[in-house]
């Protein structure tokens, strides 16, 4: 394989010709697919269809500890569903809140909180004149519309390979006391796949804020998601790590089971320190009478325990691993050498981020939308939309099917290589 | 029967003397019930369980357009569970937003929204040096503690017989732009059981708000919780006469099947003008992906349509009705005449508002909790827990059986009297 930029300028438009000619090939089939959001495909879904015969008109309704799931009551999640979330998430059933269908409603609740209340007695964000957050670029983007919602100004924190630059993170942290807070995705990380080391942990443990209401936001989505069976991903635990560092009250960690079962009919948790939890329930007591406790038993009923998450999570991994490989082979089989694009193998989550050339992202996505499949827009993975570099795209192989997924990438794989070829020639 | 006013001190002292021997007796007994919150009883349970068949691993999970419940999308909720919502709050399925499991937590979500973005395009509440709100007294206690939470100021607005007094709801809004809202619970009114009259309804919607960001919060919980077949309120379409009156934004109206299947899994909804719902969107897409659409489906294919939800709100009024009659029956025999209470008759609802004389219904919930009868504390009808008059209390008699509710509301009536006795002797 030769590289594009070592190509001449005839080798390119030559290139170029064969290309658009293929172009025109893919454009006439018509085709329809969606690569843009990680939703569970079809396949997975199956998978969770007998939860739904867990609970039935004749079941027992009542919690372990004799609560009626039917009526109000236990505002922070049934015990055994504690239990359950408490063991995925790592972490101990007492630190556990089990609220609604969505962890993003939790983070966001989160913020909102902080805006009105402040942080366990802080000033209310919202009487600030001056609040920031750090991004861990590329990153999740719906993270990044919630603090651009509320005006927090965002700042880009490059990723590494194992995880955010710390340097920067505690050159912020620990200097800015408008710096209140940071969105990471610790564990197969949205979208990069890569997960932090015990070192970067341990450093984000160990930051001394200049604000005392900073909070690390640790959205740890994708904790049981693995790919692969021999090869998986372990992250330390952020809140031992924060204890011992005594930092105790610095993370929220949230976690739920929406792609586990189903998105938008799972069931969320946050995860903090003791004290955090006392201002969470003083606030969640005024917004709720409680969550929805049925489906926090239908889960329980389902799973067991933490080994038959596992279990079915194995199942899940065997079906995204041929999407995942399927992605993988043909970027390697058609770009390695071509110096256009680079990309991670991520050992679990839901992405495969890949970045092309600088200022061909827009492009590729584009071309690939003219083709029939689209992509998660360019730049979405970067707070306001903006990728400086108009280089890094989010692909999400779950949806399809294996077989869509190797058609889907072979136009990607033709976008790529075309929008590298104009914009070396300019063009 | 002679009021207990007319009676010479030595007739209160016998009398004192008889109830307090009637009190040790009961206090004998050890006796266990609560009548604080509106919990719909385990019979009425009973009558959704066959819901939970609706959904099984068998299902067709699709919407009537073909989308799939157990994946993303759909975030204003699934049509056919827009269109139930929507006929049960008497309104059209394009005015309505299917939400999670808890209307409460989307007026918290509604103020909340206002104090941090404005409402549809005003200053931040949360900038403002001074917000209000009105609150009809008495009224719900969970609305009182949302803009108690936000240090919004809250207004008392007595309620007479066909509503708030609307002379007062007038000037203050007409005339005040840090009023911004008002409370509302028009049908079946929390705790006094009253439903606004048209003419109420018409004041309503005719109001001339010296603030544009201005709120009605109409909270419709019991639209369709009526006790008896033969005498039913119905109140005037708040929606409609607000659009009459060039006032389209006005209102947000609120409801939920929290008392029609399971507190805690049902759905909730709001219902309010198409521009309203365009900033109400904006915000929802930032702080979730979607809502519990299975749940939604579970519904919809339990109740098909409005008549299927009406013939099962039939069922519910049979099963409340001998417990509204029990204490209505007790108060009316044991306190008629005596001058130390006054009570409504309500045709729906899940509350009975008893107003014992002045000085009172503090010594009262005491008393009645010392005899193993729990209520509502006392006050907390009022924003602030502060019933001026101390004298309102809110008896719910949904949850205990009625036969319990006999028994509770003998000693509730036994309460009653030994505290006006005690008051009228200076004790």
């Amino acid at each position: 394989m030769k590289a594009y930029k070592n190509m001449s300028r005839d080798e390119l438009l030559t290139l170029k010709e064969s290309l658009e000619k293929e172009f025109k090939v893919e454009e006439a089939k018509g085709l329809s697919m969606n690569m843009a959001r990680g939703k569970p495909g079809a396949s997975q879904l199956v998978l969770s269809m007998p939860m739904l015969d867990c609970i039935n008109s004749k079941s027992d309704m009542n919690t372990l500890l004799g609560n009626d799931t039917r009526n109000y009551g236990d505002l922070d999640g049934i015990g055994e569903c504690r239990q359950l979330m408490a063991d995925m998430m790592e972490v101990k059933k007492e630190n556990v809140i089990v609220c609604g269908n969505s962890s993003l409603n939790i983070m966001y609740d989160t913020v909102s909180r902080s805006m009105t209340q402040g942080v366990n007695g802080s000033t209310p964000w919202c009487k600030l004149d001056k609040v920031k957050f750090l991004c861990p670029v590329p990153g999740y983007d719906r993270h990044f519309k919630i603090t651009e919602f509320f005006g927090i100004e965002m700042i880009n924190i490059p990723m590494n390979e194992d995880g955010p630059d710390m340097d920067l993170v505690e050159e912020y942290v620990n200097n800015d006391a408008a710096v209140k807070g940071i969105w990471c995705v610790p564990k197969y990380s949205n979208p990069t796949g890569i997960s932090y080391s015990d070192e970067v942990v341990k450093r984000f443990a160990n930051l001394k804020p200049k604000a005392e209401d900073f909070r690390i936001f640790w959205d740890n989505a994708y904790c049981i998601h693995h790919i692969y069976d021999d090869v998986q991903d372990e992250i330390l635990n952020i809140l031992d790590e924060c204890e011992k560092a005594g930092n105790p009250d610095m993370v929220y960690i949230f976690a739920s089971t929406s792609k586990v079962t189903f998105p938008g009919s799972g069931v969320s948790a946050i995860a903090t320190s003791k004290e955090n939890m006392k201002y969470i329930m003083k606030q969640m007591t005024v917004q709720t009478i409680g969550h929805d406790k049925i489906n926090q038993l239908r889960h329980v009923r389902f799973f067991k325990d933490i080994d038959g998450l596992k279990v079915h999570m194995k199942k899940h991994g065997e079906l995204l691993r041929p999407k995942f490989e399927a992605v993988l082979d043909i970027l390697d089989s058609e770009l390695a050498g071509l110096e256009i694009g680079s990309w991670i193998k991520p050992r679990g989550g839901y992405f495969i981020s890949f970045d092309a050339m600088p200022g061909c992202a827009k492009s590729i996505v584009e071309k690939c939308k003219k083709l029939g499949v689209v992509l998660t827009g360019a730049g979405a993975t970067y707070p306001y939309g903006n990728d400086p570099e108009d280089s890094n795209i989010r692909i999400a192989p779950s949806f399809p099917t294996p077989e869509e997924m190797v058609e889907a990438t072979k136009i990607f794989v033709l976008c790529v290589k075309l929008a590298a070829v104009e914009k070396l020639l300019g063009q």
